[in-house]
């Protein structure tokens, strides 16, 4: 079934300890659709400026991604993000933002985006994620993702939004911040007092954790000896799990649990290369086989 | 079959956040010990003062925990720690340290102590591991555990216990200084080089990793809500670990991943309480138990 995002769409400059690429393809709603594409049809909207090349667009259009909501702003630049990663390859400092058009996102759906089941608001302003929910006629599952940004300054809009999704995506450090909590555990239950009936914690390097009413879960990250970039990794991993979701078109536990651990192969598949660049060389059943290899390391 | 443990006896005074505990029962071969004391019979060499309460012998002794190897050296005072844990119950600092009769520890082995078939050498000075082994006879299976001090400052001594022992038990930030790598999942083939079969590498709340020669597999802590005190965690998870492949009485890969299982949900357990309180409270059926629980949360 199909899958909405709304979010950035960015050209990323990265440096490693190893290598340095400039204005590669980024941006979360980039990183999540193409995560998703594996599982679904998804529908994406966002902002770019003249400086997109048109092969961009291609690329997402040949993975079975709606770029219809992809609006794009003549006379003006896209998003930019310049970042350093830390020899760990966890903690990076982001050295640069150019905003451009995406200071100015103001997110319009497609007639044809409007019944989408499925939904995933990217990080972003939470005003902006409620004016997205306000234009989707009753979703079966929303899921947004938040920043500490947005919990220290916006925090009366992000409860607004807390109270609308079904389910919460953040990381850690943004659990406690949002919380104020230091174990994740009564961190997670805390927010599910605050509306969403699931919330996922991203641990970076040491993967996930899930709680709901129901259950309190943690997956590791599936084990990767040469980490070449983690960007977009966290967006990968919503776009995993989300797809997975609306590919089985039924919601549980179960299917909650699954689409945990896909979103961790996919994360775990992108940070071996720069951008796009190692999902592009992989499909499906690449992904399976690394799911059963998952599975069995689980096993007990 | 019967485990040796060779390691520190101390009296621990705990600050957290919430509560303080003064000098109650600690040390790296007690906590060690009764963790493994849920799956098979201990024999545990180690020293104390004249301060040390025979109700403390008897308590071990309860547990099937052979004390011929613990010295009570008359005159002289034991082991004392202080530490203090952040409010994130994950990092600590060590406030003091009275080493006392542990700086003259020189362990010998009682002669019914000698053919024990699994040995697990706690952490302590490099050149007294060395000794341990040298009076043992052909064990099975021998595990070490070390810290960042004897990695700096006995690297060489170390270097001649990695290689005779099969296995190597250290944390995250351990491993990396070892290794001089960034990554965990390179540290530990590192490692293997330096001798051990198989190393598992400690990641506080956020798991284990178990590397080998034949597989990388990483494992979740058990999600707790109420952490009252980690100290001995990392004891308590080895001597799960080491209890249950004594237990088993053979060494596998299935048998290894499920020993890190059963580490991980007895350091589960002791962190609920201070020293092993909640240790005293359970038995080996809820261990069981969780361990029911782990394997059904990790399923896929």
């Amino acid at each position: 079934m199909p899958l909405l995002v709304v979010g950035s769409v960015a050209f990323d400059s990265v440096e490693t300890p190893q290598e340095t690429r400039e204005n590669v393809l980024g941006g979360s709603a980039v990183f999540f659709s193409y995560a998703a594409s594996f599982f679904t049809p998804v529908r994406l909207v966002g902002v770019v400026g003249q400086d997109w090349p048109a092969e961009h667009t291609e690329l997402l259009q040949s993975r079975n991604i709606d770029t219809a909501g992809l609006r794009v702003m003549e006379g003006k630049q896209t998003f930019r993000w310049r970042g350093r990663y830390l020899p760990n390859m966890n903690d990076r400092e982001t050295l640069d933002v150019q905003l451009n058009v995406f200071g100015e996102f103001d997110p319009i759906l497609p007639d044809s985006y409007k019944n989408c089941p499925y939904v995933f608001l990217a990080n972003g302003v939470p005003a902006v994620q409620l004016k997205v929910l306000d234009q989707v006629n009753s979703p079966r599952l929303v899921m947004a993702d938040t920043m500490d940004l947005w919990i220290n300054e916006h925090r009366d809009t992000l409860m607004t939004v807390l109270d609308r999704v079904n389910g919460l995506l953040l990381n850690d450090s943004e659990a406690m911040l949002l919380t104020d909590e230091t174990n994740l555990v009564r961190a997670g239950r805390r927010i599910l007092e605050m509306g969403p009936e699931f919330v996922i914690i991203k641990k970076g390097e040491h993967g996930a954790m899930c709680v709901s009413r129901e259950e309190t879960a943690v997956f590791p990250a599936f084990p990767i000896g040469a980490v070449t970039d983690p960007t977009g990794a966290g967006d990968c991993f919503a776009g995993g799990m989300m797809g997975y979701i609306a590919e089985q078109g039924q919601f549980n536990a179960r299917v909650l649990k699954n689409a945990l651990a896909y979103g961790t192969l996919v994360a775990s598949f992108n940070v071996e290369d720069f951008s796009l660049d190692q999902l592009r060389k992989i499909e499906r059943a690449d992904l399976d086989r690394r799911f059963a290899e998952y599975k069995a390391m689980l096993s007990l």
